[in-house]
């Protein structure tokens, strides 16, 4: 059996199977779990998983074990009723494996009334289903389940082991992937389809959170030239944030980078200062997100910026005496960097042009994943690719375009098939017999 | 009975009652007299006043009849529990009014930790009374009720009436002398003893609450170019402001303000924006206060802001889509005017040199009281003159000068009856005669 024949088979089978995943991912959409609440989300995938007689293993993480761990960050220490769910399809043998992760929490779904539609109602209009997680990233997991699902009602038998993942604690630090880390879960490669809207995302923006406490010296609005504005040293400090990302992008030269035009932008999204109007405010806080590049450490990036802060106060009398306190905070996202032209990405993106029918485009993403996490700590070099709006994501009105989910599925499936290796499907005219991906 | 003889006496009567004076003003900080928590204190004072036998007036204000008022202000709309206090002492007639303004209100304490002494403690140390209200301004109050008992005790007669007045609501927007204004309570001059550190103040700074909210567009921070950082467009408002602050500045030319590098300040007091790290914050609030000068009315600087701002949106295309708002809010304090050659002023210089032996510092003040209201809408000339640190009011530590009170108080004794007119003192050799100042 030609391997065109098989993409016909993943392709109708898909189109047969197409209400059946619709539902499935409103199904997933109507269980808002955000952080603490995805036992409801999880059962659904379990049940799935289970249906398809696939082992399935579910637990919740250990968090007094997680926090003594390096790479460890979450906003809580305990995860009980937030399980982890790991299936496995073992292959025939001698295949490459694959790993494939999806996180189940969503982000809060906010201003309710900033919303056309109930946030959690996984509401069907014209092609796009909308909701909270449905391109962030429930989208992206069930075009994970109804890949092995075609592969496995087709009788499709891979010979790499695939590894089914669904953690929680992406939106929080990656505390979810890093438990299934821990309990030894590797891969020769890793997918993760978060909303790239169909871009091959080789590299990863890793990212972390800053706080930068500004001091000033109160004193009364009337009388303000005998204090010193901590929101006016506060703008030195947003200016000299400034300085810093644009030296820091200035070096970058990497060809995926090409159409952006801040590769490692880093964003003050929060400033609070001053409890009185008629007060010359003594303190501000700015808290932020420091973009890092695919190829920097974390810890590179976080003494450029503290040396910078300091270098920047020299200029200023009152902030050479009082210099801003440089904080880190919260979470962070390692950033991921595989090779354009590993193996995998091989796969993937021919995959991708013999479905869709064009290249696709190959950048490298503007936000962090629980991919940094696979390829530096797991050995596992991971790509991310999968159906959805990014800039949909974490705001009102979310939502994803239905095509992109089962156009996801086929590529995938199909990514599967000449990545793990394929045992031929026994037909009338085929002896059983191992077909070897050509690329 | 000469005036020197007088002053003689009044003089050894303050010296006579320092421990006394001392005592009730550590018994009235120790009542801490936070909005809404007056009584204690108005009540120390009212009993203190009718053991001089004057007619004491205590009411609680009508907060739905003040509401109707043009110049009312308060963050609440019931002073139950909050009573005004009112004394009259009845001059024996043809002489000059007079009335003697303080508030009882202090502001909150803050962070306890921040002090070294118990803030409602009143403990004394090393010729100082520390407490919240020491200063602010319950020294100047103190000062009052000295002066009035020591005319009362050496059988002083005056001649035009005394109107003595300690009030609720002054740090939240004059509730309480409005209430008292309604009343119809008015005199040919009026003195308020807040802490000028013996400066007299004949003018008054105004000055108004302002929020200003900017907006912007939210995105990832990760992808922070498209969106539109509120935080970087506040950062224009601020130095906007900057502008217009040294526009109205460079206007003043009034020799009171010599010594002040900016007698009309424009105070940003407060920043709030953005409530995520990872996000492009689409929204910042800055509230601040605006000093207004003492010939200025509120509209007139009020309107010069609006339209400052609208210029300067002009100047950034985003700005010019997405103006400013600019709202008042909260308090605001009526600028006060006095010509520093009005009777009162030179009776109150006279008696300071009188009494301190050098001239006295005549300034504008740099900040809002309760005098606006008297000297704009109830036609009593309003100077400015006590006892205390401007710069230890609303801090921690809050103090005051122990011999300060007293000088103040002798000051205030002789410029009443200086003011006001004086039946002689009988003694032996005089005859019941009339004083008539000289001045």
């Amino acid at each position: 059996m030609s391997i065109s024949n098989v993409r016909q088979l993943i392709h109708n089978w898909l189109l047969a199977h197409r209400d059946a995943g619709t539902c499935l991912l409103q199904q997933l959409v109507r269980c808002p779990s955000k952080a603490g609440a995805e036992a409801a989300a999880q059962q659904l995938i379990a049940t799935h998983l289970q249906s398809l007689q696939l082992e399935v293993e579910i637990w919740e993480p250990d968090g007094t074990q997680l926090a003594e761990h390096e790479y460890f960050y979450s906003p809580r220490q305990s995860f009980t009723g937030s399980p982890n769910i790991v299936a496995k399809m073992k292959g025939t043998g001698n295949g490459r494996s694959i790993l494939l992760n999806g996180h189940i929490d969503v982000v809060p779904e906010g201003n309710v009334d900033d919303w056309r539609h109930d946030p959690f109602g996984g509401i069907k209009e014209e092609g796009k289903l909308y909701g909270r997680g449905a391109s962030d990233m429930k989208g992206g997991t069930v075009s994970l389940l109804l890949a092995l699902q075609a592969i496995k009602e087709l009788g499709i038998s891979l010979q790499g082991d695939v590894i089914f993942q669904s953690v929680i604690e992406e939106e929080s630090g990656g505390a979810g992937t890093l438990a299934a880390i821990v309990k030894g879960y590797k891969a020769d490669a890793a997918l993760i389809p978060e909303p790239t809207n169909l871009r091959i995302f080789t590299k990863q923006q890793g990212s972390m959170w800053f706080r930068i406490t500004v001091t000033g010296r109160a004193a009364h609005g009337g009388t303000r030239y005998e204090g010193v504005s901590a929101i006016e040293k506060s703008m030195l400090v947003v200016q000299g944030l400034q300085g810093l990302e644009h030296h820091r992008n200035s070096r970058i030269t990497d060809p995926l980078y090409a159409d952006n035009p801040i590769p490692v932008p880093i964003n003050v999204g929060i400033i609070q200062g001053g409890n009185w109007p008629s007060s010359v405010p003594d303190t501000v806080v700015l808290e932020g997100r420091m973009g890092v590049a695919p190829y920097e450490s974390l810890d590179d990036a976080k003494r450029e910026m503290v040396e910078w802060i300091g270098e920047m106060a020299k200029h200023d009398a009152w902030l050479l005496e009082h210099p801003p306190k440089v904080e880190w905070f919260g979470a962070r996202w390692i950033p991921g960097d595989v090779d354009p032209d590993h193996e995998f990405a091989r796969v993937l993106r021919n995959e991708y042009y013999a479905t869709v029918g064009h290249e696709p485009k190959v950048e490298a993403s503007p936000w962090g994943t629980d991919g940094g996490l696979l390829t530096k700590l797991a050995d596992t070099p991971c790509i991310v690719f999968g159906p959805g709006v990014t800039e949909a994501a974490h705001y009102p009105n979310e939502y994803i375009v239905l095509d992109d989910v089962f156009t996801a599925a086929e590529v995938v499936a199909m990514t599967l098939i000449q990545w793990c290796g394929m045992e031929v499907i026994q037909d009338e005219t085929d002896t059983h017999d191992t077909y070897q991906p050509q690329d």
